[in-house]
């Protein structure tokens, strides 16, 4: 922290209006005194404690003024003050003190201020609802509030604000950059040139041969069965190379993820306008008995009574698909015999809201995918690491014959978007290995899979726990299911005889699409 | 529609003041007279259509009383008014209407009421938006509002008001119970007596053995490597004993559905309360900025924040699983060539609400179902629905060795909660067949399952077409995979020595629990 100067005027609501007496007076002088010369210098250099500046005693409070610095912050000293008050002079005077009330609070931080940036910066803070007024004094940012409570000071919550405000002047770089050791971006791997089949865009293709046709919500489409057949087949060569192969067992993992659970990710404080948001219905309401009524009179939907008749978002639709597996281990004590522990999960969509980034087949809002999700010690996670990249990196030569780079990632999900402190977690130097094929019809790369390792981090974000001193790491690896179709498609044509081998072997007798009179557009097969 | 009378004050606002005078009057005068003896009594008995009571002109508005009875009723006589009024006298006078204002309106249904059932009848109706006040005189029922629209009128809104009234009044029955010729309840079929090797409630013991984990969502559950590998040699199973053996074809479905489509299975005004909702993020607001901020420095999740960043609820969370197979075909031109239509889906885990009721394995919130949908003639849909119960019947027998009874359903998805009209549809006799497992722990019947049919009901819904006369059926079954290994390890146990040959030989190597020192509570194998 740099410098900070803390002003606090505030009030110790005490139980009771005190009758003013000279002994009571006395006692209190004699408690304040004391006080800045020991409790309120407690763990700063001599001398360079907290200060109270002023007091004064009025029916049932102790109005204070409480100057205090990075050593001994005035809200933590008025904390200090709390009990001492109550046990020493309290009894005699039957004087409890209820808390903290009348908060008015000036956070003074030193040079921080450049010549130009103080607009910018006050912009960034303007709106935060813990501050009232921000204003420049020379190089010094002033904070001014009335809006904290004693519980704020209590859960750390000036604290916080302060270190935002730093990240904020300082500009702090995103968590990724300090992370990763090599630059993101560098190919760690590739291979060999590979000539396409076809030259066009396979969305464009897909669709019209009705494999697959456009859901109306975004980013979402239905996938008919020669798509499905390809997309089984892709899957069971990716279950039995992959996970199988490194043993990996299949577990089952939900899908509607409780807001609880993203808080322990911080994934909120990252990426919250990248998610899917749900709601259940409130119980022993009977706004549903006339929703139907009224739905049935006007036809339409009465969404003001539907709102009425739902609680306040409670899940996301899970975005990483590897969150329930921190959970299931969330305070357990792990058993050093049983590490690494290895499941995966092919159970269902994820989702992604993509906002205006939805296109094709290639940016889609929901989607199959496996997931990997490992634990174990730094080392056996590393190790599990290396064996996931080979075994990807031969089923991309052997079954889907792409053209792929493996990069080191400028984004790994978990640390996606934020900024600042690194959290006293122990971070891994390639928190994320990207894997990409090139896509023949537009020269762009498309992720169809990533491998990330995360340290300490989600080990402690739910108190997973050991009997043992190492640390705990956990990674997990994604294999994109729907994007490795559309790469299979762009290199390998929508011709099955032309397909290799290996996957031709699973998708005889291609099935038909059901088709219309009017669907689809090209009906020659 | 029983007898009705229609007293309508309501003024035609013109496009501007109009000057009084002998000639407007006189026009005026005339065309109110053709009026009442023509365009009010088209469609009528002689002299029992609508007739205009009162009118005045005054400044830019006509005001009127009309009287309507069920032959014309008066929000539509007072439509059949403006288009002759601006023709006809309009062009002499510089007369344009402009719409229908100051709606008064009394509806007395005639008739409806018997001694003591007023009280109750208007409980049900006094919180509707369209109505103001409602009255009894004698056996009349009297409807008075202001609060209904033109556009309400030309909407059929009134209509469905009356309908609504009269089947309150009626105590109208459940569509189910008007459309099921057979009994609901009655048993079909059943198998004969199964001794079970377990008598406790699975339930309790795969929590015990670490099979599955409670997760913290409500009704939701993780799913640990024994039990999905038991679940995955069931739908294997189920998959090739069952749609694949009667040519269904796999697709993809989506699994998170828009409202509009919700609204064309008229699915929200059956059971609202028993889905999950889902909002996107709104895009181009900074309130995700703020969000993040605020959520750093107070570590909980600014609530007020995320409402303003997300919007009206757009989505639910799969209900059916079939949702997506009707939106394909619709306003699609069906091909009687290739005619039926049959896909499956196993694409991932579908929702239910359960409010209160979650309970167990056996009751949950979310669940992985293979879901069989078709479309067809009549006859070809009632063929496959036969062909899946036999082939149903046959894997419970040979496969899951459990105690089954197929009954009458009593509540079709389709069909639930909706009361009524039959809204010109062609319903089967039997729209559900239910399957039961008898659970041997508590003598419960689990339903594991079902077979649909849905007669026109979704072609219309979805304004399905086709180029020939028939009327086309559809029709869904659920496999309820999830519940299957549940009835199947109530009746075989949890030592998969024990378990039927043709399960035993896709379960060897039965995989371990990954156990942590704490977890679970029965560690012995």
């Amino acid at each position: 922290m740099g410098e900070v100067e803390f002003i606090l005027k505030a009030s110790l609501q005490l139980s009771e209006d005190i009758e003013e007496n000279k002994e009571v007076n006395k006692d209190l002088k004699n408690f304040i005194e004391e006080s800045n010369n020991s409790i309120l210098n407690k763990g700063a250099p001599t001398d360079k404690g907290a200060h109270i500046e002023e007091y004064d005693l009025k029916n049932d409070k102790i109005s204070l003024e409480i100057i205090g610095n990075k050593y001994v912050r005035a809200h933590e000293a008025i904390i200090r003050l709390i009990n001492p008050l109550s046990n020493e002079i309290g009894p005699k005077h039957h004087i409890g003190v209820r808390g903290i009330k009348d908060i008015d609070y000036t956070i003074i931080l030193k040079d921080r201020l450049e010549k130009n940036n103080f607009k910018e910066i006050k912009k960034e803070l303007e709106e935060l609802r813990e501050i009232d007024t921000i204003e420049r004094d020379k190089n010094n940012l002033i904070l001014k509030t009335k809006s904290l409570k004693e519980s704020d000071f209590r859960r750390g919550v000036v604290d916080r604000l302060i270190s935002l405000v730093d990240e904020v002047v300082e500009g702090e770089e995103e968590l990724v950059d300090k992370v990763t050791k090599i630059e993101p971006g560098t190919v760690i791997s590739s291979s060999k040139d590979k000539k396409p089949l076809i030259k066009e865009d396979p969305t464009k293709i897909a669709q019209e041969k009705g494999w697959v046709k456009k859901f109306p919500g975004k980013g979402q489409w239905t996938y008919l069965p020669p798509y499905t057949k390809l997309l089984r087949a892709l899957m069971d060569v990716a279950t039995k190379e992959i996970p199988q192969k490194i043993d990996f067992q299949e577990s089952m993992f939900p899908k509607l993820i409780p807001l609880e659970i993203m808080n322990k990710m911080k994934y909120l404080e990252g990426l919250p306008e990248g998610m899917y948001y749900s709601c259940s219905p409130k119980r022993g309401t009977n706004v549903y008995d006339l929703f139907k009524k009224e739905h049935k009179i006007k036809e339409e939907i009465p969404m003001d009574l539907l709102k009425d008749g739902l609680k306040d978002p409670g899940y996301v639709l899970a975005p990483a698909q590897c969150e329930p597996f921190y959970q299931l281990f969330s305070h357990e004590m792990m058993d050093e015999d049983n590490l690494p522990i290895k499941l995966f999960d092919k159970s269902g969509f994820t989702y992604r809201w993509e906002g205006g980034g939805s296109k094709g087949l290639d940016r889609v809002n929901e989607f199959q995918r496996i997931e990997l999700v490992w634990i174990g010690k730094a080392k056996q996670v590393k190790t599990v690491t290396e064996e996931i990249l080979e075994a990807y990196k031969k089923v991309l030569d052997d079954y889907l014959k792409v053209e792929w780079k493996i990069k080191v990632g400028d984004d790994p999900f978990y640390l996606e978007g934020r900024k600042g402190e690194m959290d006293e977690v122990e971070y891994p130097d390639i928190p994320k290995y990207e894997i990409q094929v090139k896509m023949p019809h537009n020269g762009e790369n498309l992720s169809i899979g990533s491998v990330n390792l995360h340290g300490t981090h989600f080990v402690k974000g739910f108190s997973i726990r050991a009997g043992f001193e190492e640390p705990i790491w956990t990674g997990c690896a994604g294999l994109g299911v729907n994007r490795w179709v559309l790469a299979f498609l762009a290199y390998n044509g929508f011709e099955a005889q032309n397909w290799p081998k290996k996957i031709k072997e699973k998708t005889t007798l291609l099935p038909f699409v059901p088709k219309t009179l009017e669907w689809p557009k090209n009906k020659e097969d």
